[in-house]
């Protein structure tokens, strides 16, 4: 092994120690007054409480899954031995990453109310660094689960073939990736329903009804509507980039392993290139974090520009570096690839421009969204679907661009079958550098909901109203800053996903390694097609778009991003109909709760979050593992091809749809409420609550889960190419 | 020629007899009081006018289109000579029929309201005959336009090779596809704008803000609404429609002649086919019509039993003569062939059911939409969203199945390169079963809107309101039975569309027999090119998953869907804003207008619905002829391709969402104006509105014009393939 791969344990844990540091110094702050205390106390008890429930039901599932794969591996001797525990790590790193981030920020966030009451920039730098140690937990966990698998995997595995070997290793750690989605789809699918059929519950009684403001205690419903910000902002966010960052350095290494098969010294440096450019991202997202000093008496322009100082540094140094390490690591191509990074930081940035561009009301699109709440709820939904299906365009292009220059970079631009695999680590690679400084990129994302949370602490503790302006100001600027990273995330999936695609084929001639092991007549032929190269293979199959088996599977990955989307939609739908009628009955039973002379009921409206997203959250994410199972068996690879193709295609701008069209929502309601159109409880306000109100699961639960479902197809596809394999030959 | 083929003239000649006779019969009937007569007038000149303004500006495109292709033809020699021809001659049918429908929809409206007065049964004979004039043009012109081309292309083309003939002579007439397509666009995008807008602009300000009914005179842009179905529902409709007939007669042919080329005497029969059985679907189109009879005091049961007998009569018919048609055609696979029919044909019945399924209030989704209005607009829209992207799955999964089992019949279920041309034809022809009996199940689509028509006109005569409950019934009557049309369409649109994939790729080596023929030191390897498979092609190009550049293609085909569905939604959102502004200003400033004691100002409403339509029409129509030309153009055929496979697996199930979401929320609103969940003018069905507004663009504008974007792609592509080609070797 080369000496440089402890880098990558040391940054993993120079990560964790980072966050232990963050978290030691946020609970060293004080919690507020009694009031404050006990509220973030209702708010930490309901998150553990939701995510114990949340990990039981996952458990059930991977123990199933487990013994599934146990018995393909030792039963039928047609999956890899190693796959059932790297699939049970990769699920309990991610889960512990959601947890870890959730009960930080439940600390967290009484204390930025509490700092904010001394200035904005004391509450800045608490949530900020809450979000800091989730930021280095996902990336300090991520690379301990693949360090200590890439130690293993070396030690155990017996191919005698070293350069063999370097694939069956890489091939496998892919699996616990699977794990990872997982865990991360029912994180981000659980977490969704239950903070989405609380937030929209408390809004359509609170808001739209009764007139009383957001995280009013009032309102039954606002513990549900802030514990669901932890369980499905944060912990589901935790899990979900968990699984995208282990996600693309583990394809790029399965990508490295088997582009440059037969060369075990060129072989082992592209595996260790993304490792070492994670390694690197982690030193760099701690140094960013640090550069985010402000003055004490900073305002909000000073604040928004520390920030971005901090971001922008990280990534502009890695956009550096990469060249250094690729120079150190000696790669042949390696300005070449790392132009492939550059591309795959450019694209991040121009999405994540391109989104701030469409979502914040700085700018004319949410400006004209907001302007047609003058003529009603209908107009505001019409304009906003409208707006969110054009502001696919760009980013569309952006990627498609970005995948043709990181392809063209690590080929020198011939798109020649036999260059495939290279190209592709170009492609891969380049998700490896957006998603390298997630440190970081992950703490603006993460500190936004803390900041939201304070606010709400300091809403219901009945704290000067001037605290919880602050709080929204911080929770808005995070909504700024957090675009860059929300680009790294939406490019680097699709990249990955693509990269999938490739390690799919490897897989399946993994599995022909497995029939031909097992002897009989055929064993010469699989031993050949296990051999075989990627466009070998690609005939085999007649895995072309003439072949109406690839364009079938195409059809039902178009079909699975839409149903998926449908039914975690219909879950919030149905689940806040559910939060509606309690509270309704609350207000109407319980009498002087609106006079704030009684408190109400709000464990009853946590019940029936946390109810509805058990409930909710099995039926589709099992979908999302059955279909490719399913799909494999009955129309072989060319099938689970055109499968994942249409999936990737139509989920990833269904996913930009609905995550623009929701935040412009969201903007075009703080816009009027600003004071434009009529401002706050306006007619047009009123109009834009609506918009709001369905932009919630858009953004929050069925976009966000589309890019987890993509992958997990991936990376189910990719576990049970054994299967696939032994069904069609 | 073979005999057999005069079978189409003479049914094209007399389903444009029979149109004519039922036109001639509608005429007659009285067109009631002078009011009516007013009303009438008001609509039919404004539709008029509107179409006059539609095709002066799309005559300017097709002006400007047919010099380009003159120019490739005549001036660089990298396209057939009939091209510009064929191109315009499309077009102008396909105007024409839709101005021949829209012309009998506006002289029907009054008389079946006049009908109506005296009995159900009348109205509904008027109605449904008017739109069997409709639905006999169109399949009437369609064969027409056929037959003169295949007479003329076999008259003048003078290749010596007749295999090599009929491959040019049905590849040339695909290009009168492309006009036809060009035309629906416009026709589909304009009309579809041009009907919301008016359509929301009335609702908002009429039922939610004003609580007048429907359709009431009082209403400034009643009569826009009114002019907005016969311009959308009926020209757009008719436009739309003769695309997908002759799109899937033209697209078969041309398969027939390269799936066997060399055997001149099969070619023969597998072009004749198609053509067969749409003649034969003609006549059995006027029996169905025919068999629609009631007794004079019919109740809604009769009726219904009655429309249903003479869809199902005229599709069983046909089911069951497609073997007799292929048999004594003496295709050698004549009952696997006829078996691939029958795919279709159920795969559209299965279609239309589970439309019919979702979308109706007879059945559990849409009541539970509609019982989540109680939880006011936001819920509803939500939960139409998630109904209308799960009610995707069936459908999807059952023509997935129909393509598996089409092609699987067609090449006795080997999925063999060698047998693509002929498990392609049997998709291909499994769409010409669904739509060769569109002369009736278009009469009981388009009859739809007429009935509509007719209670506005009631309404706005003042007649007794016992007249709008029966053209009411008479309108929601036509829902239920254009359901199996509706499948049929969809159905029959996805598997043209998947032809449409292989012709292009039949049109790439046609390319390079055009460069073959310039000479040249390559014109040895051009011309082995023209002649090579569809397989070979595909290895030229590396058109397989695992090349970017046709997964860069997917991206942006899927994209397209969206991107052109945002386009056309924002066009009605901004269209109807303005809408609603002009009937706020009319109604404040014009005083005595909702006391019915002035007559609002009718004709700026028309105006503004005119001039949007006009104005929004033209850069989405444009986009869907520029993108497939610049991927071409930038990366050739592999990336066109992707493009089309993007377009088409997310543009399908996104139309199915947009369609069925839209439906539900229409009948969600219906349902609780029955009485249910409070009824009429509750908080719920006000709710509800919002839904339906919503879902108005949804299923009228952007839903409808996808199946024709992704078509016209496809033309666009097969229509430039020889440029992609120059560019591309």
């Amino acid at each position: 092994m080369n000496a440089l791969f402890y880098a990558v344990p040391a940054a993993a844990i120079l990560a964790l120690l980072f966050a232990w540091i963050f978290f030691r110094q946020m609970m060293r702050e004080s919690e507020g007054n009694v009031t404050m205390k006990e509220i973030a106390q209702y708010v930490r008890e309901g998150a553990m409480a939701y995510l114990k429930q949340q990990y039981k039901v996952v458990t059930i599932v991977f123990i199933v899954l487990a013994v599934f794969f146990a018995v393909l591996a030792y039963g039928f001797g047609i999956q890899n031995s190693w796959v059932p525990f790297a699939f049970l790590t990769g699920g309990f790193f991610s889960g512990l990453a959601g947890f870890v981030g959730m009960k930080t920020a439940t600390y967290a966030s009484g204390r930025t109310a509490n700092a904010t009451m001394r200035s904005l920039n004391s509450g800045l730098k608490i949530a900020f660094r809450s979000g800091a140690v989730m930021g280095l937990t996902v990336v300090g966990l991520g690379l301990l689960d693949i360090s200590i698998w890439w130690i293993v995997l070396n030690a155990f595995v017996d191919t005698p073939d070293m350069s063999q070997k370097l694939v069956v290793i890489t091939t496998t750690m892919l699996t616990f990736g699977m794990g990872a989605s997982t865990q991360a789809l029912f994180a981000r699918v659980g977490g969704g329903i239950y903070t989405k059929a609380a937030d929209v519950g408390a809004d359509i009684v609170g808001k739209v009804e009764q007139d009383i403001p957001e995280d009013d205690p009032r309102n039954p419903a606002t513990i549900a509507d802030n514990v669901g910000d932890n369980v499905g902002d944060v912990a589901g966010m935790g899990a979900d980039l968990y699984e995208s960052y282990c996600g693309s350095i583990l394809a790029t290494m399965a990508l490295g392993a088997s582009a440059f098969f037969g060369d075990t010294a060129l072989q082992m440096k592209a595996i260790l290139a993304p490792m070492t450019i994670a390694a690197v991202g982690v030193a760099l997202s701690i140094l960013g974090i640090f550069a985010v000093r402000t003055k004490e008496d900073a305002d909000l322009q000073g604040l928004l520009k520390s920030l971005s100082v901090g971001t922008n540094l990280s990534a502009g140094l890695i956009a550096v570096l990469t060249f250094g390490i690729f120079r150190l690591l000696d790669l042949p191509n390696w300005w070449q690839l790392s132009l492939s990074v550059l591309s795959g930081l450019l694209a991040g940035v121009i999405i994540g421009k391109v989104t701030e561009y469409y979502t914040s009301h700085s700018y004319k699109p949410t400006r004209k969204l907001a302007e047609s709440a003058q003529t009603g709820s209908a107009t505001v939904i019409i304009s906003g679907v409208g707006l969110g299906m054009i502001s696919t365009a760009i980013p569309v292009v952006t990627i498609a661009v970005a995948i043709l220059l990181a392809y063209g970079f690590a080929t020198g631009f011939r798109f020649d079958p036999d260059l495939l695999g290279q190209g592709l680590y170009g492609i891969s690679i380049a998700a490896v550098g957006m998603l390298s400084t997630l440190g970081i990129t992950l703490a603006t994302d993460a500190y936004g909901p803390i900041a939201d949370n304070a606010g709400g602490n300091a809403q219901m503790s009945g704290l000067d109203p001037s605290v919880r302006e602050k709080t929204d100001v911080l929770d808005a600027l995070g909504n700024t800053t957090a675009a860059t990273g929300k680009g790294f995330a939406i490019g680097s999936a699709a990249l990955t996903a693509l990269a999938l695609l490739a390690s799919y084929i490897e897989e399946i001639k993994i599995g022909f390694g497995h029939l031909a092991a097992k002897g009989g007549e055929m064993a010469a032929q699989f031993a050949d097609l296990s051999r075989a190269s990627i466009p070998e293979i690609v005939e085999h199959y007649n895995i072309t778009l003439m072949n109406p088996v690839v364009l079938v599977g195409v059809f039902i990955g178009a079909m699975m991003a839409f149903l998926f989307c449908g039914m975690t939609m219909n879950a919030v739908g149905r689940a806040a109909q559910k939060m509606v009628i309690e509270v309704r009955r609350q207000f109407r039973e319980i009498a002087g709760i609106l006079e704030g002379k009684r408190r109400p009921d709000y464990t009853s409206c946590v019940r029936i979050s946390t109810k509805a997203a058990q409930q909710e959250m099995v039926v589709p994410s099992l979908l999302a593992i059955a279909v490719p199972i399913a799909v494999g068996m009955l129309l072989g690879p060319a099938g689970v091809v055109g499968l994942l193709t249409g999936g990737l295609g139509a989920g990833f701008v269904l996913a930009i749809f609905l995550a623009n069209s929701g935040g412009a929502w969201d903007n075009a309601k703080k816009f009027v409420e600003e004071g434009h159109f009529g401002g706050k409880n306006s007619a047009s306000h009123k109009a834009t609550i609506v918009g709001d109100t369905v932009g919630d699961p858009f953004k929050d639960t069925s976009g966000p889960s589309l890019n987890i479902l993509i992958k997990l197809m991936s990376m189910v596809s990719i576990v049970m190419a054994g299967l696939t394999v032994l069904l069609h030959v």
